[in-house]
């Protein structure tokens, strides 16, 4: 149970002393006095073996799609190295998740000129009837210019062609197009269209597909989908744009196999005073079925399995319990995520909060915090002690998506925010691979993700939880 | 004939005034009282049409290898677009060039993971056997490497595992790659080597595989032979570093067909007073079978267009004739680049100078000349009406492929210089289309081609040829 006086003075008290995150707070570090933070962070930048994990993961095991033998391995391998490295209780819940696999996938321009595409098929899509389809294509660049031109795209492919940039914001960042990739299908399908193409979601323009996830509706038709490389959109744009109508033709060999057995993969450091409180670091062992999952999500894996052992190899007894969770099937179900709000249903109270590390490899500059008046300060400052290695800026809207399900229980939602400039540049694609990890900004991801651990842990207070209004996920 | 008395007084004057090229050059821009310069980068700044022809190329005619059906057709174009851009004489040369196929191409791990290569067959590799081959593979990184191996490359695939960069210099950059890439093959053959592969010479990662001519030897024997992805270089890299033996499947249907034919395009604009002096500016109409062939060569044959169309547009006589020449086979043979020598040899003293644009559409920074002294500083005192876009930047050491059967007779060498920073990501790739190119880039290269080639024919000296110690090709 959750100290709640203690936390309601403690609010109070934050609430007096509430001022910008920064410099200029000069509340002390909860603790100043300890020379834990310390050897936290040294031996995370010194004794690290996150590469090698990393390496493991992406070389011998390979990306791993939901209902994958590799994904099986993965699961199997975590588990033993956090039992190796000294973890409390290491553990696997069982989840049922998604068994959607690729197949061939082609798609082609067959007119005015003919052209391969680079492609790749849209997680969950169908595939293309036997003998593939061929229709001319129309192109959209927003959800509203598809609604107006309604029937219209009856018996055509619509292409989805709008660029994303790194640093794109909300209407021409990555978030914008998943919605797009993720409705446009049923939308499309809805109006009568046979086939989905989108201009990947990706930052560089490297000839390279990057794949990802669409949603189905359950009443509308469900038509098939894939990514194609910018400069195929381009391509495409620039026929459309002198006139000639362009047609495509689609093979898509994908289909959707009965749910396979999976599991999440769990270890704890048991808190030496509550141990019935918990604090969660996770991140998501599943991956796509292209690259390796480096980045997406190798590296979140990988400092969370790092954070536990460099904690257990410590001796840290913290007040509380750390959990990490490496959730199975964020990329096409989040049914690892679910799954495990639906196993702790009713000690969400004594989650006192939730980190997830899911934005990539790219050096970590701080945390996110989604929680209640005053966390963002208290999150500042028990990020001090990684000052020196800049990585102690903390800003509102935090979370990550295997931790979501808990934020309706008020439960404290914190990312690990990396720099994520080129973190789309390889995203979803086959150049998802470790060679674009920096070796030290892995071990600060881990200095990190260890220190907030820790903190959170062992801190007297906790953090205030989310409050009502923004519990909607 | 060349007017051998006043160009010797020219060289004399020169070598009194010779001093460092730049602004410190005092000395009057050989047309300081021409409005022409200003006409002529005018036009070519404000009506270029090289953005157009550059989508015709790229989109309609797409890549155009050697003995392709597209290059067929981007040499009728060609022809008839001089035409129709009004030049004085337009014709096609026959030239016989290789046609060599890629067919399917296959690379993989097999032990200790099995992983699928990004693959490019290099050109003008012979194929596997029916079944293709498998056998385990030994890394170098040099030439001297392999011959200090020597025998025991046997019955092994070799690969080349060296990086290079944009700026690499001659050990680091492209030229020390590509001769690797070139004479590998045979050498690790002549060792008793069953294949070769090559970490693509490319500058950035993205699973791309970039193609390349190698060069067989008459006596030794000929090993398939490919280049991947860097990040599968990478990963053979770990495997082998971790102590595993690497086992690798090579399967390709390359082949080499009987010659093809093939033509240079040319167009001319008659000189006024000297029209059998000849001033060449060159590009080439082939590419590798992937992308569109827009960097490389697709941005230097439409400079070479727009330019002869502005000249022809604002209706100059230079005092010389400007011949275009659009050569053929420059990737995999230079058959085009021999033929006009052939064709022209008796020619070649009334040939006062050779422009080739051929490094990619990167911004225009000025032009490099090998020539006799002084030639640098006079194309220099050329280039100042380019000073306000930046392109008037004139060093020694230039030429082009196509062009340097010229040399050996003196031909004063000219290369127009753009920034290459980003050309190796995407020269020789399925990346190489024409969204990579910036239509003001283009434009300034129509500028400076034009300007370059009406300042050669009509400047009353010409260059001091090529001298003898720097014939050798």
């Amino acid at each position: 149970m959750q100290n709640v006086p203690t936390r309601a003075v403690a609010l109070l008290l934050l609430s007096i002393l509430a001022q910008p995150v920064g410099a200029a707070d000069k509340t002390p570090a909860p603790f100043a006095s300890s020379d834990t933070p310390g050897r936290i962070v040294g031996a995370a930048l010194t004794e690290s073996r996150a590469w090698d994990k990393l390496v493991h993961l992406s070389d011998r095991i390979g990306h791993r799609l939901s209902g994958s033998e590799a994904l099986e391995r993965a699961i199997v391998w975590a588990e033993a190295e956090f039992r190796k490295d000294g973890a409390d209780r290491v553990w696997n819940e069982k989840v049922m998740v998604p068994h959607w696999v690729r197949g061939d996938e082609a798609t082609r321009i067959v007119a005015p000129v003919k052209r391969e595409m680079a492609t790749s098929t849209l997680g969950g899509s169908v595939g293309t009837p036997q003998g593939g389809i061929t229709a001319d294509v129309i192109e959209i660049t927003s959800m509203e210019q598809l609604e107006t031109l309604g029937d219209k795209v009856r018996g055509k492919i619509v292409l989805v062609n709008k660029p994303i940039f790194a640093n794109g914001g909300p209407d021409r960042g990555y978030g914008s197009g998943s919605k797009l990739r993720a409705h446009v299908p049923s939308k499309a399908g809805k109006f009568g269209a046979v086939g989905m193409l989108i201009r990947s979601l990706g930052t560089a323009d490297y000839r390279l597909p990057h794949t990802g996830a669409l949603r189905y509706t359950e009443e509308d038709p469900r038509i098939p989908s894939a990514a194609i490389a910018a400069e195929d959109a381009e391509l495409i744009h620039r026929l459309l744009e002198s006139g000639d109508t362009v047609r495509v033709r689609m093979e898509l060999g994908a289909k959707t196999l009965p749910d396979a057995e999976s599991a999440n993969v769990l270890a704890e450091i048991r808190g030496r005073e509550k141990p019935e409180e918990i604090v969660v670091i996770g991140a998501h062992l599943d991956s796509w079925d292209v690259g390796s999952g480096a980045h997406d999500d190798g590296v979140g894996c990988v400092a969370v399995m790092e954070a536990m052992r460099i904690l257990a190899r410590l001796d840290l007894e913290p007040r509380r319990t750390i959990r990490a969770v490496l959730f199975t099937n964020e990329e096409n179900g989040l049914r690892g995520g679910r799954k495990y709000e639906e196993n702790y249903r009713d000690e969400m109270e004594r989650h006192v909060a939730a980190i997830e590390t899911d934005a990539g490899g790219g050096r970590p500059l701080g945390f996110g915090v989604t929680a209640g008046p005053g966390a963002v300060e208290m999150v500042a400052r028990m990020a001090r002690p990684l000052a020196a290695i800049d990585a102690d800026e903390v800003t509102g809207r935090g979370g990550g998506a295997d931790i979501s399900p808990m934020k309706k229980h008020g439960v404290p939602q914190i990312s690990l925010r990396p720099d994520t400039t080129r973190y789309f540049d390889y995203h979803h694609s086959e150049a998802d691979t470790p060679d674009k990890i920096d070796r030290g900004d892995l071990d600060r991801a881990v200095a990190a993700m260890a220190l907030m651990a820790w903190s959170l842990a062992e801190s007297e207070e906790t953090l205030p939880r989310v409050p009502p209004e923004e519990k909607a996920p």
